[in-house]
């Protein structure tokens, strides 16, 4: 039984690709189609009660929220590769950074973009320069979060790097630019941008106005 | 080595007290004074760029972030009990609720408190009516997340609705309200308080106005 992923390019679930990619698996891309709705239909609800992308299926198991998933795919099909092992030390870097990127990266530049005002005390994400500050510290030399040792963490924290540079919703610092080149030069992430293209094409589906 | 949690008892620390009284492990509470700005000290920084509690330090690890604490601890000393096995098709299912928490209900309620507009598609945490529903059906006929098995799930999701409803962040529906005071109810979680309450006391700390 082959793993499935609800998928659509524009979705979350082009990141989600990258995570494939990156294990090597086998898996099937079941593409949904946000623009008519059909990831608020039933079927889709019961996997998501949320109505979104990225869905992943693997047998009995259903995961969504894109760092769930890595956490879920790493240790199930590349523990000690693309995740550290459960009683190495470096399995708490690599935890503290996955849960930052859709927790406090997300909201925080979200906030920052709106200009919404809030506590940086109560707030999670805390106030933007320290939270940039932090991400800087957490690439450090690089090349990875992990040092030397690609993993899953730079898929999650890494991925949401690209997406928001590419948005222009983050700052381009050097040291997040030259960590988002690394990161796009890798085959497994140009497979995964191969695959969502080939999609696109098949579905006609064009490429948002930039 | 013990484990060692930096604490305050009105920061996320009070939560990862809970964790660690379900995982029933030795650990030292080092209390950090936020009335005086102890999280922002150097030392502090150093362990949290983001000058935030809670930090727990187990031997060379660090982990930041209270849902990567919870997956970090309960991967480590409890696997089977408070973390379904890596193979074990509830590990989706425990994963995604714990990431829901952080990425998705606490930015989702203070979006909600705060009125702050946003697509509801770009914004990861979605709408606040879907959200809701979300998490009475994770929640179901209960009594944790994973059924009978109580789980870091219920500490991380639980926790949060709990700490929501205590703010009334969050609807006061018989589904949430149900669940928070069958957590309150255990005896880890009694612990914890009681914990929290001799740290205020011996620290001469008044319990905030309600």
């Amino acid at each position: 039984m082959s793993i499935v992923l609800y998928h659509h390019p524009f979705s979350r679930a082009a990141g989600t690709l990258w995570m494939l990619e990156e294990l090597g698996i086998d898996y099937d891309l079941r593409f949904v189609d946000m623009m008519t709705g059909a990831h608020k239909a039933p079927e889709l609800l019961a996997l998501n009660p949320m109505g979104k992308l990225p869905i992943l299926v693997d047998g009995e198991a259903v995961v969504t929220e894109s760092a769930a998933i890595g956490l879920y795919l790493a240790d199930r099909y590349a523990l000690g590769r693309l995740a550290p092992a459960l009683d190495d030390p470096r399995r708490a870097t690599y935890l503290r950074w996955i849960l930052f990127a859709p927790s406090v990266i997300e909201p925080g530049l979200m906030a920052k973009a709106a200009e919404w005002e809030f506590k940086s005390g109560s707030a999670g994400w805390g106030d933007h320069a320290t939270m940039l500050d932090a991400m800087e510290k957490a690439i450090g030399d690089g090349p990875y979060l992990l040092g030397e040792q690609f993993t899953m963490a730079d898929v999650i924290f890494g991925g949401t790097v690209r997406w928001m540079l590419q948005f222009n919703m983050l700052e381009q610092r050097p040291t997040f630019t030259a960590y988002a080149e690394r990161l796009g030069a890798r085959e497994a992430n140009q497979r995964a941008q191969a695959r969502n293209a080939t999609v696109m094409q098949e579905r006609g589906i064009a490429a948002p106005a930039s």
